[in-house]
């Protein structure tokens, strides 16, 4: 289906070497052939994806070399007619060539808004169509990968498995109520229990892997947090560099927050770095007693550095308060120098804390941490048969959601209610499990998923 | 020629729709059938110039959802075979393809190393391969125009029939020199004289057009001055609506610099924004005498901003004081309200400068306003014969040392000295002259210049 027009800029709202305005809809072929000549000054029947040499024309100025590809509907990313022009990645031309677009009538295309087009002409399920925006986002190799996953279909398949052997058991049923006179073999409780339960250990399933999950989707805010001199900025560099930490800008205008991500084993941690804290070494002195246990619950994971050639002060008694309630790791630091700290008072305090003994100048320890990291957050190596981990938290809910409803219909099952009152949770159970990949979403939902893209895809 | 393989992210450096990776070089195609599958997962036999959509792959995993088109020497950018990959924009798939093209052998491209491929491969000359970066750089669509016609060729064009017609000069005066006895017929020191003042005042057009060329390339950088509540930041704001300021990324990777262009009938007007001084409305108290003079000495253009509902202050007068020897332009505001501005003093003191009276608030005055700036910085039209200006101060460096050149072997020639005498002059006006289009330019040169690229062009 061909809708109205559309365009946008698609490559990154910055100076590049190329950019690339994209039109989709209807007139797109149209609008191309009016402002585009060949080297010949020759109008063109654009090839199928063929990448074009010519100019665009303002009527008769020429304002961009460019190259042009026309990707022919329904073998297109909308599965819509759509055209990508390739410009000089300046601000003036891609704004110049957009705004001639518009004038030949598309309209500025809302953020999603090409994605949204292959989901509403059936080329991507909506779970495929929000994994786009998690690859463009994504922080590490792993969350990367994992959105990929998704895109090809993995979880949609297993979704629509499940939906099917709902379908399945919901007909079983119907028969039942519908000809409860007739001879035809009948499903009893205990197979409408045994088939349920079946579906009810795989939704918890999936729904327990979204804690992984969105760790790996989101990140964990991290706080390092320690006297001065403990080597703190040291750990901070030697994983940046272990790490190839990722530095990505906040999509939006300003450009003013800049993210910075370790990478440790695929995990993205999001270093905080909140005004004055970082620069400060005495956190709970400059920012006071409730505003640190505030900080400290922000945050997903602390990790303690302790200087262990000295003896414990005051402040670091202070901090290993805090920290007990926390999911935090302790790092005695220093081990090639002489020691002097009270190792049984951390152990006893923390006893159920991880404790690294390192030498961050040495890069004695680094290893171990990353790795403890990973167990502790991931709680041991991911097993093959959880390889698929849902990360989206509008997935995990609708997950939820659906396995509360089969096990209310197991309960109401086991109490031996009637079958279409059990129908009912099973059929809420289905239109859950369809809220996922958009079988079942409401237009509204829809429009707010698309409304988080970024511009141009 | 195809040289070693480069590659290069070509997209802006940001999380966009779309990414590229370009890959440039013998190897380029090699390469890319190594890592790239079908969606049936076959290796592909690239078309040219046709997108193909399928997979990047990392030995057995896919790392991203691609589209790949390969453009085969020479008829392509670099005249090299290329590739580019078009797959999504994010920081994750960007770095992690273009870390998979160096392993398989390719080495990351310099800035502007595909370009100077164009050059050195001879698809384009020097001057055009200058404006490449002009083109991405332009900050309104007067200076992309400059910058387009320089690609095309135009100034190539002038420095290449004047460099034949010196040739054609010099060959008439070698013969004169070797068969000075035999009867063929020889070229007089009168005509040679009108042979050099016909290029010589071609030059000293052309580099006469730089002092223009050079404000559409680069911009005028303009302080906005006056005593709090004169309506300062209405001006802005009023120009920066009617003339849709492109606000440009300076090319980095902090991006703490953001340049801000009003845009006046094709010019770029940078405002000065310094910290400290934008939000200071007593800019000579707050930075004292000296550093007011060193402030208003850097811009290229003052603006003037009077409440003319009240009378002239000590610190109004001490302004006027420093512009009078600047570029400057004086607005008289609020010419709604009851007047009470000593007009006389202003036009006596201020007597050689534009003096326009607005109601900002009205929006009376503001044409005008913008028309004054362009008449004073530009003098009035551009003539249709002065439609190519030079832009670039390499180029405008080089014609003045041709212009030179030529000027001492009219003198010379004036003066009767022998014709190998002359004929150094002349020889060194047609190296100078090549040193624009790139023919008779160091090694070193071409290497800084491209230096000055941004990365992937």
């Amino acid at each position: 289906m061909n809708f109205d027009t559309i365009t946008a800029i698609s490559t990154a709202q910055a100076e590049g070497a190329i950019g690339i305005i994209r039109i989709s809809g209807k007139n797109a072929i149209n609008i191309s052939r009016e402002i585009f000549r060949s080297k010949t000054n020759k109008s063109i029947d654009f090839e199928n994806k063929k990448l074009t040499y010519g100019y665009i024309y303002d009527e008769a100025i020429i304002i961009d070399e460019v190259l042009v590809a026309a990707m022919y509907a329904p073998n297109s990313y909308t599965c819509e007619d759509i055209v990508e022009i390739n410009c000089h990645g300046g601000i003036v031309p891609l704004k110049r060539i957009l705004k001639l677009v518009l004038k030949k009538g598309a309209r500025m295309a809302e953020p999603g808004e090409f994605t949204k087009r292959a989901f509403l002409n059936g080329r991507l399920d909506l779970s495929q169509a929000e994994s786009v925006m998690d690859l463009i986002n994504a922080k590490t190799n792993k969350s990367f990968d994992l959105a990929l996953e998704q895109l090809g279909g993995s979880l949609s398949e297993d979704i629509n498995l499940m939906r099917k052997n709902i379908e399945e058991l919901m007909a079983q049923i119907a028969v039942s109520i519908d000809y409860p006179e007739e001879d035809i073999e009948e499903i009893t409780y205990g197979e409408i229990i045994n088939k349920l339960k079946l579906l009810f250990d795989k939704v918890i399933d999936l729904a327990n892997s979204g804690e992984k999950g969105k760790i790996f989707r989101d990140g964990l805010s991290t706080v390092i947090i320690g006297k001065p001199n403990v080597g703190k900025s040291s750990l901070m560099n030697v994983l940046l560099k272990e790490s190839r930490a990722i530095v990505t800008d906040v999509p939006g205008t300003t450009r003013d927050i800049i993210e910075e991500y370790l990478n440790i084993e695929g995990i993205p941690l999001k270093i905080v770095d909140t005004a004055g804290i970082r620069d400060t070494d005495d956190i709970v002195e400059k920012i006071g007693v409730e505003k640190s246990k505030e900080f400290f619950n922000k945050a997903d994971l602390v990790i303690f550095v302790l200087n262990s050639s000295e003896k414990l002060s005051d402040e670091d008694r202070e901090i290993m308060k805090y920290i007990v309630d926390k999911k935090a790791i302790v790092i005695i630091n220093k081990t090639d120098l002489k020691q002097a700290i009270e190792e049984d008072e951390i152990n006893n305090t923390l006893h159920d804390k991880i404790i690294i003994k390192t030498s961050i100048t040495n890069k004695f320890g680094i290893d171990k941490l990353e790795k403890e990291i990973y167990n502790m957050i991931i709680g041991g190596t991911i097993k093959e048969n959880e390889s698929k981990l849902v990360s989206n938290t509008r997935h995990i809910n609708a997950l939820e959601k659906a396995s509360n409803s089969l096990k209310e219909a197991i309960q109401a099952t086991k109490d031996r209610m009637p079958y279409d009152f059990i129908e009912v949770d099973i059929k809420n159970a289905y239109n859950y499990l369809g809220e996922i990949t958009g079988e079942t979403v409401e237009t509204d939902i829809v429009k707010k998923i698309f409304s988080n893209f970024c511009l141009g895809k």
